[in-house]
């Protein structure tokens, strides 16, 4: 019996019961109560047959990251620790900076001995050095699960997001908001999901019969620098685009800030919706219509899937008898920012 | 020469160095001219070196950080991962969750050969076990360097910002528009810049003959959920304060959601001064006046103090000839949210 079985007995997220069993203070009294009296009758010992398993090892899981700064990453990492904790294991984080070179000189730096599992975002969906060190630490027995980003002809353990379906959507609202010029500012091209969100993009714009100008497809790189020049790329042409899709958390922060300098108001200048979430807008006068994602579940499940190749292994001998791929189905939040006043 | 002697001969920021040694395209033209001119001059060979050393050693660097979803600690990750890239150092990150056993844990998992140095903010400035531990590490051979919070009675090396002059100066901001009645959200009472930041707030009281209100002094745990509630506290108070000193980003996305929740205006139904600076906010109608620091550089430094310690071991067969503790000062960013319209 893990977090993840009390959560679904007592009706709560996995977060909430980790809040309980980390002795956090903000759980309701009513649900810290209803949490605790599942583990009791289930008898829930945390982390003391796991401890007696750890003496000798280091239990670490080691997790390579994208980007440091972005929150998303962070977030996912929180859930990867919080899943972690239960089994006694320790989470650590490396940040490669979509850079494939710092990728591989990690990987190679990485010691078998260092770690029990790799949980890594790679990338690229298709470098085949990277895709080569990861396999050659399964053979290690170091198990490797992929989180939000896949890897082209590979089938590893993960866990993604269906990203095209939900770009698409997020583009559909602003064309039946009467939107038809609709920029996009889009990630790295050899990343999937940079890739997926694109996709969707377009399929949105053919669905309704609107012909696809490459002129309003631009690249950000999922950065905040990369996607503010973007932004200024499509704000200056001669017929600029009346509303923007944003393909992540960092690039809609670089629109923010173009928007910003050039005293642009959302739904009087510019009609905007945006892939993931930024939190701290919610205390603003900004209020985006974003595609949300479960990410401190997504980090939770791949952590979760971690854990369920070492059981494998204990039962059956061998961890790879299944291989384990979720995906997790993003939702739109409407807030407003879709609409446009001069329509 | 490292990337901070080129930073200081050509006149610009060590990031903005790293940003042309990583190809970024966030630099002006004529500044990336100036920083290649300067590396050309003095043939900086990045790496090379490094490289030929690196042979059979995991070249890691730990970092073990009280808060993994706080973007300050992110940001001092980014500043340390910079400075150790010219040497092909990597970095990771563990979160301790302001949590002295499970700090415990992590540490007792980190074997000394999986790095060659450990940069920490400790969650508490006099835990024995964590100092023990700390210290077992550096008679390894392992170098510890001190970031943000020091630790009470030891001497190891650091990098810390002087906050309780900087929160002294914020709080007294709040002064000189009129306010008498100033509440605080403070952080945990055993970290040094939580202690410190309260030492300041009271100073400024002090020196302006404004009793001290111990109702006005709230504990919120440098957390955005512990903020919230003593936001709430403050506020139910019979005579509830007309100005509030945040002591950290997260505690101000706690006071921003009550205000939200409740329909509060900044400057209209309440005054506010924050320790720390939060970015997403820059874009929008929230304009908080706020003790900046230069964070990115203080990981920067950590990381250099670090190579210090390998280049005297090197040169003096031993590590420990010099201490090297280094402060920033804060400043102090003035933009309106000090002032009170009901004055």
């Amino acid at each position: 019996m893990n977090i993840y079985d009390i959560a679904k007995e007592a009706g709560v997220s996995p977060s909430t019961v980790s809040r309980v069993l980390n002795n956090r203070d903000n759980v309701k009294k009513g649900t810290r109560e209803k949490v605790l009296q599942v583990i009791e009758g289930k008898a829930y010992k945390p982390n003391l047959l796991a401890r007696s398993l750890s003496v000798g090892v280091s239990r670490n899981i080691a997790f390579l990251a994208p980007d440091i700064e972005n929150p998303f990453f962070s977030k996912i990492l929180h859930g990867i620790s919080d899943c972690a904790i239960e089994k006694d294991y320790n989470v650590f984080m490396f940040g490669t900076d979509e850079n494939t070179e710092r990728e591989h000189k990690i990987l190679e730096n990485l010691k078998p001995e260092m770690m029990m599992g790799l949980i890594i975002t790679p990338v690229s969906e298709r470098d085949e050095n990277t895709v080569e060190w990861l396999k050659r630490f399964e053979q290690q027995g170091i198990p490797i699960v992929l989180v939000d980003r896949d890897i082209r002809g590979c089938k590893f353990d993960g866990v993604f997001s269906n990203d095209e379906e939900s770009a698409c959507e997020a583009v559909e609202c602003l064309i039946e908001e009467g939107h038809k010029k609709i920029g996009v500012i889009t990630g790295p091209e050899t990343s999937k999901p940079g890739h997926d969100r694109c996709a969707g993009y377009k399929r949105a714009l053919k669905k309704h019969n609107i012909e696809i100008n490459e002129n309003y497809i631009v690249r950000g790189g999922f950065k905040e620098e990369g996607a503010y020049r973007a932004m200024k790329a499509l704000m200056e042409q001669k017929e600029p685009p009346t509303a923007v899709f944003s393909c992540n958390n960092m690039t809609t922060l670089g629109c923010l800030r173009y928007m910003q300098e050039k005293g642009m108001k959302l739904t009087r200048d510019i009609s905007m919706v945006c892939f993931d979430e930024i939190k701290e807008l919610e205390y603003t006068d900004i209020h985006l219509t974003s595609v949300a994602r479960p990410i401190y579940e997504m980090g939770y499940e791949a952590m979760h899937i971690l854990e369920k190749r070492y059981e494998d292994k204990e039962k059956r001998g061998s961890d790879r008898y299944i291989i384990r791929r979720h995906i997790v189905n993003p939702y739109l939040v409407k807030r407003g920012s879709e609409k446009y006043l001069q329509f």
